[in-house]
């Protein structure tokens, strides 16, 4: 049970496509290749102005590419991150969970 | 029945908060009278680049303001509008539900 627990959360870890400031398409490929390899569910995750971003590959992998994936969970909040200077600040963030 | 349906629709309709390209705190303001003047749930809603903000809006409404407000629900989808020109054109939309 513990096995099967630690193995999930690997599993979890692995398939985790952080979308940052490429294009979009970028983000929709590597989501559509980590599912094509075989992942069950992929989690899209972004930060501040990339969340739109986000959303958007989400959307396109779902209506263009993969139309039997489902959009499982989506979770928003505040994360604290370091500024160049080291100056703390906050941001919102995004997690969608795509489930195939 | 029928007549608290109808109510509780309209309640919903006049509960939406649109973000756009103002400020994100014009829109925090917007949702926390909505709930002073005894709104029990707040649908914010945002397109394209706003999205970012809307979550920004939820974020900074429930940590800062609205403490016990809680996210109820995200819906994401894709939503088609017309250009200046009168072409249609695909964009991310999505759904924030607060409820206190």
């Amino acid at each position: 049970m513990a096995e099967e627990k630690a193995k999930e959360t690997k599993e979890n870890l692995e398939n985790v496509v952080f979308v940052g400031k490429k294009g979009t398409m970028s983000y929709v490929l590597a989501v559509v290749t980590q599912i094509n390899q075989g992942a069950n569910e992929v989690m899209i995750k972004a930060r501040g102005k990339a969340i739109s971003r986000a959303v958007d590959v989400a959307e396109i992998v779902r209506n263009k590419f993969i139309t039997e994936a489902k959009i499982n969970d989506i979770k928003i909040a505040t994360e604290e991150i370091s500024t160049e200077e080291g100056n703390p600040l906050k941001v919102s963030a995004i997690e969608i969970k795509l489930v195939k």
